[in-house]
């Protein structure tokens, strides 16, 4: 057997989330049914993470074993033609036997896109928000997420994760053609906490909150102190770094 | 009455077109709808040019007369509200009675997105090419359109033109992000033009046929010389320009 790491991406819209579920089309059941199709036996990925339903991902990586591919970019085109239009397959990489998706990723990267008009073109791929946002102030706020690792004042209540400390290395809002976009990465994220934390930045954007509210919403460690979530229309996971050594060359 | 212009985009995908169909909803339409029932008058427009079914709008322009607006900005939220998310007004604006949308446009700029990949974010919104083409050439043969100003090989037949001669100031392809951007500007356009053009250039990019038979095509005047039409998707009308005295200050 061959453990092979796939690269792809996909529109969240119209799925329950990453993971499957049992009841609603997740994008993991999509993917290991193409790849069960096009390898003829039963196929099992496991994902860098997950995305909540209708988040985006321009880059996510996930795990399965199979005997070893001739040519494993040939697959890519196969499982393209399989797969619908809004789940696009980028590459397939052979790596180490015990290389793992989710437990080698290193680094996440996600985004968040706003924007302010009406576009016919971004429809369900930014969040529309309305009214004047004060960027300077939230990139303001954004910076001092970097001073802490608690984030449980940004996580989902009751989940079974051990600990609520992340590592955030890069947390800024650009201007991106006609949309802002947050970017942000750290070594791991909690639950909802990226729409949890724009929500808060967005109340920053609005002076409902100053840069200090928002660095006392961190202190507090209290998932009540935040803003609502985002919506998930805007959040996109764009990256996930692991070390160079899983790879194999082939 | 005061004349206004409304300048809007659209993603084309769902409409018949711009102009107003017996049998399918155009955009048209749909903005006449919306702004009579904002108006409470019954309002028709008349556009800068028509686009095909499928086809987008970044930016479009028409003219329609009403009684002077104190508030022409307040009209654009209530229309943004009205409209369905494909159609997005930006902007209307006075001008002088006798400014006309389609008469007095000195220029329209045109772009086509081809994604060489697949891509959730692009459906319908780029036209997805398979195989390797040769930009380079593409561009050489993009040149020479500027060589010529009768664009018989590139219109469609029977239409009731009175003229194929068009002034083609810009014409050449960029990468942008992903994707190859055709990006093309002219005084006026044939009905088809740019998507007989696209498709022709892609016949080049993919070396069946060499810079100088693409030449031959043009002077051929002829449309059955050309290659097959590009498809709608990936066409948007970017940019019409007027002379600024049409422009009234308020």
């Amino acid at each position: 057997m061959q453990r092979y790491f796939i690269l792809f991406s996909y529109k969240g819209t119209t799925y329950h989330g990453w993971q499957r579920q049992p009841n609603g089309v997740s994008v993991q059941q999509v993917l290991e049914e193409a790849l069960s199709t096009v390898l003829r036996v039963p196929i099992a990925v496991v994902g860098a993470g997950r995305t909540d339903a209708g988040v985006h991902a321009r880059l996510m990586v996930a795990h399965f074993d199979t005997e070893p591919l001739v040519e494993p970019m040939r697959l890519v085109g196969k499982l393209n033609s399989l797969l619908p239009y809004d789940i696009a397959v980028k590459k397939i990489l052979p790596v180490t036997p015990e290389a793992h998706a989710r437990f080698d990723a290193m680094a996440r990267r996600y985004e968040y896109w706003v924007t302010q008009e009406k576009n016919p073109f971004l429809r369900d791929q930014a969040a529309y928000v309305r009214g004047t946002l004060d960027f300077e102030k939230m990139n303001q706020a954004a910076r001092r997420l970097m001073e802490y690792t608690d984030f449980t004042s940004f996580s989902k209540l009751h989940t079974d994760v051990k600990t609520n400390n992340c590592k955030i290395t890069t947390a800024y809002w650009e201007k991106r053609g006609d949309c802002w976009v947050f970017v942000i990465e750290a070594d791991r994220f909690l639950r909802n906490m990226v729409r949890a934390i724009v929500g808060t930045l967005l109340e920053v954007g609005r002076h409902k909150m100053d840069v200090e509210g928002f660095v006392a919403v961190i202190e507090k460690k209290n998932r009540c102190a935040a803003g609502t979530s985002a919506p998930a229309e805007g959040l996109f996971l764009v990256d996930v770094r692991y070390p160079l050594d899983i790879y194999l060359n082939t």
